[in-house]
């Protein structure tokens, strides 16, 4: 293979506007390692832009390039970094329940809450973009959806969220002195949750978790380096 | 609290039919341990009943009970019992890249493919239950809906597949001599992929897969032991 146009061995973030991106940026703030930031701009229909296909083939963001290794899915990029450039820092404390915990909302925030947010949205702005005549039909249908598929499972997981963080001494959801894999992937739904269920249905708990998050210096340095960013603001 | 109707401390796989729950009986009798399944069946509109509930507050399937421990959300289930009653088997080979498939798939799995099949299928459905003067143009919507957000992700992640697949030498995810997390978390979704994408829109190394999981002795015991699955026929 020709090499001269391989990209930079250095450790790049693939970063996309108003994504779930950011919460690998605030996790790459937190390890003080050094990295660069590549920026995508989404199309005019809120997609991310073609030129991401270039880096993994499903085209998404986040993804990381780390010298030859090419790591996607939110998940899988917040337990390798941790994994390698954690030094034993942002791990559940060594008992079973904080592993468990951690373990359960490290998959549970990508696997079970952002396809209900996911939809929640779809079905919303859908309705939007039919020809007027359409539109109050169509907000209908999906209005329809929204409550019976969407709205109880969303209600049953905010209760859920709110039970295990109150349990939490440190607010942490694995109960630690600091965030951990779970924290990091659960950064996103739980900053889309006012704009999703409406700010007066967010919990206590969970108000007081992203507050904690938001004043973390790395949380704020990540926020400076990302770009736009509709769910927190400097 | 009043221990009289403690249910018993062994693992319970709480079991639902024709459900992501089939690959966790599949990894139960791999792990040649003993458990014990508690059956529920869908309600009419096809979703988990209600007395799931009383397991997890999500009151979904799979979810286990471990003696004093409740796991919820396949990815984390998977993992958890691996890691537990393993013995070393069912791990990636202890490469870099072995690792990173399996981390990979473990999360995409549940995290971006499984919500793809969800809404393929919700879309399909609706129209059929609207009454027969809407269903013309429900269908219209929903067709465009699954042309426009679900079709192309589905193909590019279809393509991922066959290609990662192609690169193991024994067919396996991660490329070991048995399957590992991801190929546990993978089972639903390819198993649903023939139904989901048509036929002949299934990669032969995909269909290679899931042959080879189907004729695993114990994939056969899991099968007889989990009652309807419309994925897999004894």
């Amino acid at each position: 293979m020709d090499n001269t146009d391989k990209p930079s061995t250095g450790l790049v973030l693939h970063h996309l506007e108003n994504s779930r991106s950011q919460r690998v940026l605030w996790l790459l703030e937190e390890l003080e390692i050094p990295y660069t930031i590549k920026h995508y701009k989404r199309t005019k229909e809120q997609l991310a832009p073609r030129e991401l296909r270039d880096i993994h083939p499903l085209g998404k963001s986040p993804v990381i390039t780390d010298g030859d290794v090419t790591v996607a899915e939110s998940g899988a990029i917040i337990e390798y970094l941790i994994e390698k450039y954690g030094n034993g820092r942002f791990e559940p404390p060594p008992t079973q329940e904080a592993k468990l915990q951690n373990r359960y909302y490290t998959h549970f925030g990508e696997g079970t809450l952002m396809p209900y947010l996911v939809n929640l949205h779809i079905f919303n702005i859908v309705p939007n973009r039919m020809p007027w005549f359409m539109r109050w039909f169509t907000r209908l249908i999906f209005g329809a959806l929204q409550k019976r598929l969407i709205v109880p499972n969303l209600g049953a997981a905010s209760k859920l969220i709110e039970s295990d963080l109150a349990k939490s001494p440190t607010g942490w959801i694995s109960r630690g002195p600091e965030p951990s894999s779970a924290d990091f992937v659960m950064l996103f739904p739980l900053e889309a949750f006012p704009l999703a269920l409406g700010e007066k249905n967010v919990g206590p708990k969970t108000k007081a978790w992203v507050e904690m998050a938001h004043k973390r210096p790395a949380y704020i340095r990540a926020l400076e380096k990302g770009g736009n960013y509709v769910y927190a603001k400097l």
